[in-house]
């Protein structure tokens, strides 16, 4: 049924046209019946697009929009030329949609375009980019304690009693035996009174920093609509963001922690290695393999390390440095921004250690292979085909290192672990925590190797570190990320609360 | 930042205004900031709400809008009179919402005032009024088989291995027993294929056929926004009525699988009392409950019963029967359409046993509260208050039931059992599936009874009934309640599927 307005000549037709076209998948009519230029808006649950060309780029990618009818229109004529089409709509998967056009008549040639689109559709039973399985809530707490009523987005690489652990890949979900006992962080999270809501999405074990996987799809990125979320503790930073849960638990091996933190604007913990028993966490490479959180903000993220961190003695911190060189290493535009954030908070030092850390990364990437398929190389052998592209290419490289390429690179990080922890000495060194911002899908690789070389610096020295989100002048966000020495974690915690 | 545009003079103070109005929930500011009349527009994913009457009442009930902040305006003046301003938002919750406003000057006073506005927020982890947990999946199925490519939600009554049962009570939830083995029916629909997408909400105990739930808020009816789902396998119907799964299974002791099929425009069977296995079920009246399922389309529903139902020797089905003394205790448009459907394929038969419908129903509720209370009525004793109020007065008059009383209506029962059955026979009696439409809540009670009476037909008879959906005249789902024989569930699924 129509709603009770006569509507202007020429302008139903144009709808239907429209209707008919989308359900087509038409690219060239649906452009031709959006008003052309940059003033043209499309707008969903997942952002907004700006201008005629945004949108059909949009429309090529998405392969086609959900089957649906209408079930009813409504017309409000606002002048001559212009006229709002509000219509309900019935998915064939289920759910009603609701979509407001607002089209205007182009004076010359009289037809009728749409200038502003705004489309609602249902929501599904669960974003599976996000998650593969959520509760109200999936596993309840002590329901008192110091964490009472937060809520976990558990890392699909933790053990959760009665699920078994998926790393990513469905291969490994179907053949993974039901975990029994719940991950050692989890009961300590479950013990200080907070809720499990369910267990997120990771890159394909947790073997990369982008936070896509090609199974499930890419978890989105709230801050930055259509970029990269990050990972590979991408699904508990999306969850996060989202509001879904308020704490991400996920771990930091190469920077899965702190690239996710960055991209999404988050508060973002990896902890000192080996100082969090990892006792239930299917490992990637245990030398560098750490228990990480990420939260809204410096407030939670340090209750959180209040539960899980032990009490230590050394708990100062000395000045906090800033480094060219390392700024040097990221975009300008990141760079700039921690800059800015730092000025007069920290004391600039040069440190020619920096051109080292090209060679450290190499060196770490070889011991992190050559671990990770000590690991998983015996399950993957026959079952590489399981595995995503991406996580395919770096596994099977990683079956090529040989032991004594692995002893030979281990030998470089073991020296570059006393450069790295003699020049962070006491203090908190600053630096980029991804080198770039949230890079769009088609970028991420080449931003990865970037961000790597900043990453490691954490990595090899067995640091922890906190990325504390920024934004840049154009109002994405990025990271500063502040190392410090080993077991310095609950100080570095308590700083990062008094720098919010 | 604001778009490009130069917005005309007191439009983005109007914008400002209604944006600090929504925050302090300050109705009459919003009231006035909305253009008054029937033709001003709202919508969000719950619907659409069309003049400022509906607007106003819908922001009166909701007790504020989430807190959020502007990251960004676009805006597009489209005359000297009309703008359209899309407005991205960031939730402090998490994630982004988006929302157009149509704004129009009213040329006496040139103020300027919203005509149509179109609001979108980020969906939660999963919509708590629907699910308990959900999964992608969170049980898989045998992979293979009639059902594979399906998913079911399962109604909070039935064993999932893994999880305990909760019942729609948070208090029973917590003392619950982790189930070691899924219920009956649930193996077979495994087996078969299929996959647990998730746990549903229910009306507490089952004990209802709104689909009302005071501790997890009522599933939308996604067919007949803003009115009740329909009850007590509310969110399993509601699952399936937006996609989440493709088969909603639960049960139906005095409806409830026959209400909110009919609600919300789904195919939905009751199967014949004790036909099918109810191990791993919680009982809520044993000697009246049965199992049921609902899906979109008559062939799953069949496909469904080819999994669960026995094959039995009595196939046959006689000619279709509609009583008007039946199509009399609904309301005239619920009868109107059944009668419409029915038209040709169903002959009229008047039966003067209608008339004892409203005394069976007494007695069916006699039975049914004794039932209830032997089974509930020890672990409730002392955690009444547990209980919302309208459950909780269903299980006080229960508990104040004696054996005798129950005793007088179970003989009651038992003649008005033969009576039904005589006059069933081999046909297929056509009613009602519910009284009434969806109600809308605050009229939920009222229809209950109404609706009651019909439904205890099937209910008190231990017969078989399928809801087929249907349309009123204004457009709102209803149901037609195919009543046949004992056992005869199978050829009742292939005659819906021959009507369908």
């Amino acid at each position: 049924m129509a709603g009770q307005h006569e509507a202007p000549d020429g302008l139903m037709a144009a709808f239907h046209a429209y209707e008919r076209a989308l359900m087509d998948d038409d690219l060239d009519a649906m452009a031709r019946l959006f008003a052309p230029g940059a003033d043209t808006l499309r707008g969903d649950a997942e952002g907004l697009l700006v201008g005629h060309e945004e949108i059909t780029g949009f429309r090529r990618g998405r392969g086609g929009a959900p089957r649906r009818r209408l079930v009813g229109t409504e017309v409000r004529p606002l002048d001559a030329d212009h006229a709002v089409v509000v219509a309900q709509t019935e998915l064939e998967r289920g759910g009603r949609g609701l979509q407001t056009q607002v089209w205007r008549r182009e004076a010359e040639s009289g037809r009728w375009q749409v200038l502003v689109a705004h489309v609602g559709t249902p929501a599904p039973a669960l974003d599976t980019r996000i998650w593969r399985v959520v509760g109200d809530p999936l596993v309840p707490g002590a329901g008192t304690g110091a964490l009472a009523g937060e809520t976990v987005a558990v890392k699909d690489v933790y053990a959760v009693a009665g699920h078994p652990i998926g790393a990513g890949n469905p291969a490994r979900l179907a053949a993974a035996e039901t975990e029994v006992q719940h991950a050692s962080v989890l009961g300590q999270l479950l013990a200080g009174g907070a809720d499990v809501r369910g267990i997120a999405r990771t890159d394909e074990f947790a073997y990369s920093i982008a936070g896509a996987n090609p199974h499930h799809g890419t978890p989105p990125n709230p801050r930055a609509a259509r970029r990269v979320p990050g990972g590979s503790s991408s699904g508990s930073a999306s969850a996060v963001s989202l509001g879904h849960a308020s704490i991400g638990l996920g771990t930091d091996t190469a920077g899965s922690i702190r690239v996710p933190s960055a991209y999404q604007g988050l508060h973002g913990i990896r902890t000192t290695h080996g100082l969090v028993d990892r006792t239930g966490l299917l490992p990637l490479a245990p030398s560098f393999d750490t228990v990480g959180w990420m939260t809204h903000d410096a407030t939670l993220l340090r209750r959180v390390g209040d539960v899980l961190l032990p009490t230590g003695q050394y708990d100062g911190l000395g000045e906090l440095v800033i480094v060219p060189e390392l700024l040097a290493l990221a975009t300008p535009e990141v760079a700039d921004a921690v800059a800015a954030r730092f000025a007069g908070v920290a004391r600039t030092e040069h440190w020619d250690g920096a051109e080292l850390l090209a060679s450290y990364r190499r060196a770490f990437g070889t011991c992190q292979g050559f671990e990770a398929w000590q690991h998983h190389g015996a399950w993957l052998t026959g079952r590489l085909d399981t595995l995503g592209p991406a996580a395919r290419a770096r596994f099977e490289h990683a079956s090529t290192i040989s032991a004594a390429e692995a002893e030979q690179a281990l030998e470089t990080l073991l020296e570059a672990r006393t450069t790295i922890r003699d020049f962070v000495g006491d203090r908190v060194v600053v630096l980029p925590s991804a080198a770039s911002v949230a890079p769009m899908p088609a970028e991420a690789e080449e931003a990865r190797e970037r961000t790597l070389t900043l990453t490691c610096l954490a990595s090899v020295g067995g640091l922890p570190a906190v990325s504390l989100p920024l934004s840049t002048a154009s109002g994405l966000p990025a990271g500063a990320c502040l190392v410090a020495a080993r077991g310095r974690d609950r100080a570095l915690l308590h700083l990062t609360e008094a720098l919010s």
